[in-house]
């Protein structure tokens, strides 16, 4: 296998004929899936979602694939397609339409519907062409088919890409349960037709290449719940992501049998709900659904609370149970349910609902102790099934770290696909597709984008580092008023520290130290402020490592009067 | 079972004849463990360990058990009994030896070696007392029985302290492998026998209290490293605790079955392995250890680095090669072995270090995908058979969050004791023993003590705070020089930002009103420095807010020319 490079330059204009394959986003990271096709001077866009900050990236919002490359392209894009409706597939949409709001979104009936109320936040009506399974769309010079996958949202899609220089299948994210809740199993099928016709380059989901086995179908977990409902007699409160609408309908079925009304929490959850009943992906027994108003009244084991905030995030409706700041105050003998998945890096915060929740006296079931929640993506046998049904010509894992990127490609390669022919490349790598052969040729710029509030793309990784340095060790001002006719010290100097473990007091003692040091600048010669500053930060710099053993951001500054 | 009261107010008296137990950390965390026995008015410690911060204490070196309850009685105190040399159960005995240095060190051999190595570099000689299982020793009005038990580290105590009160058996860490290297198990003669006489209080390890089953024996991951070694023809690199003898010794022998030679890398590994081998506890096959210069000279696939580092800290020896910057550089087909468990939290800085060593062409092997770690904490079919062959009259769960605490305890009234006998505590919590019957009588405060760098107990709650803000949205400083003889702005005002994701140009907007502010408010009589900066902090609060959309620390500054 071809392993990434990074020291890789700018590549050579695509060949006539061939095809150009650039991900913006989501090799070498779990989230902000996009990747942009080229063929004959055009371009279709596979995806474009958000990646979540780790924390190392604080007080970042949202991380976005980076448009650079395609910034002064934006005309020849012929569309974007949308596999499906989750947030790292999806949610990067708005910031990419406010560069060109007329770019037409391709996706299932669910997907757009998703798509569109996010971009109605963002007041934008986009152009959308729905299609289902089977369809064939001309994109420009691309020819799509979409073929069904199942995933843990309803109406995933998978396309084939067709163009002259050969047929492209990416996954999107998929699992292959052959007892989804739906009866829409991936389609193996239209896998075989295709691998039939030659699948030049395959593009396929990574996430779970590292897992050996099968994924055990959603349907399994309906059980687990009914005999959770079943031990309960006070309320249940079930937290699960709010896209997962057959979590949700495996809820209500439960809910419906042990007389039980739902009433679902958080914003998300009862938009998206909204979406998937009206549409026909959630089916509501009848009079099951309540308002958080009227859940209020009935009994406690007439109710189940369904809501957001399984992973922990600390505004959303089930951390601020755990923390009684909630209308819902979560009691002794309650029954909480965390039908998800434990996402690496929030288990700390996970943890602190868990035991906020039993410290209450509520009970809590989760995947650690419960068949509460599936994965919604491929483990490493259900892959081997797509290689051996499709025997690719060219294999390009997407979707994932390097280590599930690896061991994607391991499974390619034990299946058959020869090793030179699994191209392994990370965000901003171009590969191009010429004469059913794709190979690496280059790289482009692709950093990180990172969205804080209302800014994108104005925090850089310096700043964040200076976050990092502020949050762990504090900052440290420094003042001086410098009359600049006399080049005399004024006022001043002044030190004030935050977040430095020391009473203020301590800076009292460089003061003097301070005063000197600048007097002797200015009579050595030194008059601009950035000189004088300069003394300041040296001399407080070296008291603090030297006397604290302490490396606080030092921020001197100069006024002059 | 009864739940935490955290409303509980100061206890009474201990009644004559009683025992009472307060836990001063472990209860409610993992880490900083240690509980204080009192009896007659004289005291027993047993263990002082450390706490690791979370990423929400950012800055934090370490967490010690809060102190406050025995300050003024640290002349009570008889010894220090420390089950075992884990940093979570002896980390803090310097900072403890602070207050009073000569307070007695009760341990076994290696637990002792530990600590004073640990000691030295505090510049503390201690007073020791080194026991051995079956020892029976009179520390005042403290009978201690010390029992042998079996951890991830080896000579691990559990020490039964009998007064007039009764006895209360506390197990340390422990679990329960049957096939230890070293054949020293858990001595559940020993433990039937104090069942037979009678405990009136079990305290027990609850950290595995929620997995079912029992832990795998250690030696079972020998013929899983031989494995590995076997497939390597290049260098093989094992991360692992440094205190982990056991798995060390596997890792030698499997060297020596494959012709490899050893080199120990990070200082608490070379000097916690040599501590273990002068001791006897670690056996080194003839010839099989060289040290580091040794092994860069060595063809690749004769060569074994047994480094620290398996938690993915950025400093250790392991980080540092995955990011290529450390003097070991980690080639392609190198094989690097993580022989540890993942701890939550630490997940995100784990992948990073796998995914770096993965990227330069290392092959990775993992908990996650080879059985390369057991755990060292007894899982709830272990716990079973000690609470059925000891039948304890009472029960307190120790070491462990409070969702282990409750699952311990959901065990313990499973195999009989009656769930008023079984003690949900706290840190802070006051247990009496009276009459064979414990219970909680009051609470004493206990919170974090945070040490940074050399300052021990400054840190405050609110001080993290400050950090975490300015961590996540940075700082903005506002200065102005007042002239206190006529009450004018002489120079500013003027803003500085860090850590904002704003060009600092964009506060320009804000000077004029803030100008404004100012000159109103000494208009309207304000004079005092706090006045004039509360009219800062509002005005520029007001536009970050509206203009901006972010919350930032502001700190508004007046100098007084």
């Amino acid at each position: 296998m071809s392993h990434p490079h990074p020291e890789l330059s700018l590549p050579p204009a695509l060949p006539a004929g061939g095809l150009r394959v650039v991900a913006l986003g989501g090799l070498g990271e779990v989230g902000r899936n996009m990747a942009v096709l080229e063929h004959e001077g055009r371009l279709l866009v596979i995806d474009c979602g958000v990646l979540f900050p780790e924390d190392n990236q604080p007080g970042v919002d949202l991380i976005l694939p980076d448009f650079e490359y395609i910034r002064d392209r934006l005309d020849d894009i012929e569309a974007i397609v949308l596999t499906h409706g989750h947030e790292d597939h999806i949610g990067a949409v708005p910031y990419l339409l406010r560069l060109r709001q007329d770019i037409p979104l391709v996706g299932s009936q669910l997907t757009l519907a998703f798509v569109e109320a996010k971009l109605k936040e963002h007041r934008i009506t986009p152009v959308t062409l729905a299609v289902k399974e089977g369809q064939v769309e001309q994109l420009g010079v691309f020819e799509c088919e979409f073929v069904a996958v199942n995933h843990s949202i309803p109406d995933a899609l998978a396309v084939a890409v067709t163009t002259a220089a050969g047929t492209v299948l990416h996954t999107g994210d998929f699992k292959m349960d052959q007892l989804p809740l739906d009866g829409r199993i991936t389609d193996l099928r239209a896998f075989a037709r295709l691998g039939e016709k030659g699948v030049d380059l395959f593009m396929v989901d990574s996430t779970n290449a590292e897992v050996p086995g099968f994924v055990t179908p959603e349907v399994e977990i309906g059980p687990v719940l009914d005999t959770v409902f079943g031990q309960a007699d006070k309320r249940i409160i079930v937290a699960s992501f709010s896209s997962h609408v057959h979590r949700v309908q495996q809820v209500l079925n439960a809910a419906h049998n042990h007389g039980r009304k739902v009433a679902f929490m958080g914003r998300s959850m009862v938009r998206n709900m909204g979406i998937a009943s009206e549409l026909g992906y959630l089916t509501v027994p009848e009079g099951v659904l309540v308002d958080q108003r009227r859940a209020a009244e009935l009994p406690d084991d007439q109710v189940v609370y369904m809501s957001t905030g399984s992973q922990g995030e600390p505004m959303a409706a089930l951390s601020r149970m755990a923390n009684g700041d909630h209308k819902v105050q979560v009691g002794h003998g309650d029954t909480v349910i965390l039908a998800s998945s434990l996402i690496p890096g929030n288990e700390n915060a996970v943890f602190r609902v868990i035991n906020g929740l039993i410290r209450i006296g509520a009970r809590v079931v989760h995947s650690g102790n419960a068949k509460v929640h599936v994965s919604g993506h491929a483990s490493a046998g259900e892959l081997l099934y797509c290689y051996n049904i499709l025997r690719p010509r060219n294999v390009m894992p997407v979707h994932g770290e390097v280590r599930h990127l690896v061991a994607n490609g391991a499974l390619a390669v034990r299946s058959g696909v020869p090793a030179d022919r699994v191209i392994l490349a990370e965000d901003g790598v171009v590969v191009d597709l010429v004469n059913g052969r794709a190979s690496v040729v280059g790289a482009v710029p692709c950093g990180y984008v990172y969205v804080d509030g209302s800014s994108v793309g104005t925090i850089t990784d310096a700043e964040l580092k200076d976050r990092r340095v502020l949050g762990e060790e504090g900052f440290v001002s420094v003042f001086a008023v410098i009359d600049t006719a006399t080049g005399k010290v004024l006022a001043g100097p002044q030190i004030l520290a935050r977040g430095m473990a020391e009473d203020n007091a301590v800076f009292q003692k460089v003061l003097p130290e301070l005063t000197t040091a600048l007097e002797n600048a200015i009579e050595g010669g030194a008059s601009d402020t950035y000189q004088l500053q300069q003394v300041m930060r040296r001399t407080v710099g070296r008291f603090v490592a030297t006397r604290l053993r302490r490396k606080p951001m030092i921020v001197p500054v100069v006024v002059e009067a």
